[in-house]
C-alpha cells in the first residue's frame, strides 16, 4: 500500500505540472495491482467533478465490468471532499488510505464526516495521514506559487 | 421552469425503460434554454456516479467551456443524494428545483443537508417538492415491479 501512495504522490506532482490542484489517486485491486491511477483533471476536462478519486473509481469499476470495489483500496494524497466521500459509498470502496487531512474541505474526518453518519450506506476502512507531510507540502507549494505575482501554476516545475 | 420538470420526468421514464432507477434531470441556462438533459445511466455505463444530475452538470459546463453554472437551474425529479448535493457546490449551480423528497438517501433537505452546512462553499437557491407526487410515483412503481417475481425492470412498459 506504501507503493500505492508513492504512485498517488507522483500523480499529484504531474497534476501540478498541468496547472491542476495537486491531488493524485490510485485504485488498488485485492492483490495490490494498480487498477487505475490519475491526478485531478478539473481544468483540463472543464469538469469540476473530475477529482482524482472520481476518475480512478470510474476507471476501475468500468475495467471490472461494473463490479463494485469492496475488495479494493483507494489511495489518495488528500482527504476526500464530501462529493468524493459520498461517491466512495456508491462504489462500495473497501478501504480508503489518504495523505493530508483537509480541515476546510474534507468530508471524511472533517465537515459532514459522511462515512460515519448513521444513514451511510457503506463505510470503508479508513486510514488517514499516510505520508501526510509530503502530500500537504505539494499543495502548499502549489498555492504559494499561485499567489506569487508573475508565477502562475503553469510555470511550476 | 415547469417545462424543465416536464422534461426531467420524461427522462426519468426513459431511464426506467432502460432498467435504471427512474430519476431524470435537466440543466436550464439563464434564459431557460435546455443545456443538457439526462436520466440515470448507472447500469448502462457501469458507473455508480452516473446519476442524472452529474451527467447534466458535466455536459452543460463542458458546452460552456468550463464556465460555472451560477446563472443556471438544475431541475431533477428526486432530491439529490450527498454526492450530487456536494457536486452542486463544485459546479456552482445557481438554483435547484427537485421533485420528490428522499428522507432515506437525500443529502439536501435530509441526511447531511450539505448546502446548509457552515463550511459549504456555495448554496444554490433550493425549491423542493415540485410535482412531487408524479416523481415519487415513478420510483414507487419501478421498485414495486422490481419486487414482483417474474417481472423485472426490463419488462416495465
Amino acid at each position: 500500500m506504501g507503493n500505492g501512495m508513492e504512485l498517488a504522490l507522483c500523480e499529484a506532482q504531474n497534476a501540478a505540472q498541468r496547472g491542476e490542484v495537486p491531488v493524485g489517486a490510485v485504485l488498488l485491486g485485492p492483490d495490490g495491482t494498480v487498477l487505475a491511477r490519475a491526478g485531478n483533471r478539473v481544468e483540463e476536462l472543464h469538469d469540476p467533478s473530475a477529482h482524482a478519486e472520481m476518475l480512478v473509481m470510474r476507471e476501475a469499476i468500468a475495467a471490472r465490468g461494473g463490479q463494485r470495489l469492496a475488495d479494493c483500496t483507494l489511495v489518495v494524497t488528500l482527504e476526500p471532499c464530501p462529493m468524493c466521500a459520498a461517491a466512495l459509498a456508491h462504489f462500495r470502496v473497501g478501504r480508503l488510505l489518504f495523505g493530508a487531512y483537509d480541515p476546510k474541505g474534507g468530508g471524511v474526518e472533517h465537515g459532514p464526516r459522511l462515512p460515519f453518519r448513521a444513514e451511510a450506506l457503506h463505510r470503508p476502512e479508513i486510514i488517514g495521514g499516510v505520508r501526510e507531510r509530503e502530500a500537504a507540502l505539494l499543495l502548499k507549494t502549489f498555492f504559494q506559487r499561485l499567489r506569487t505575482p508573475g508565477e502562475g501554476a503553469e510555470s511550476a516545475s
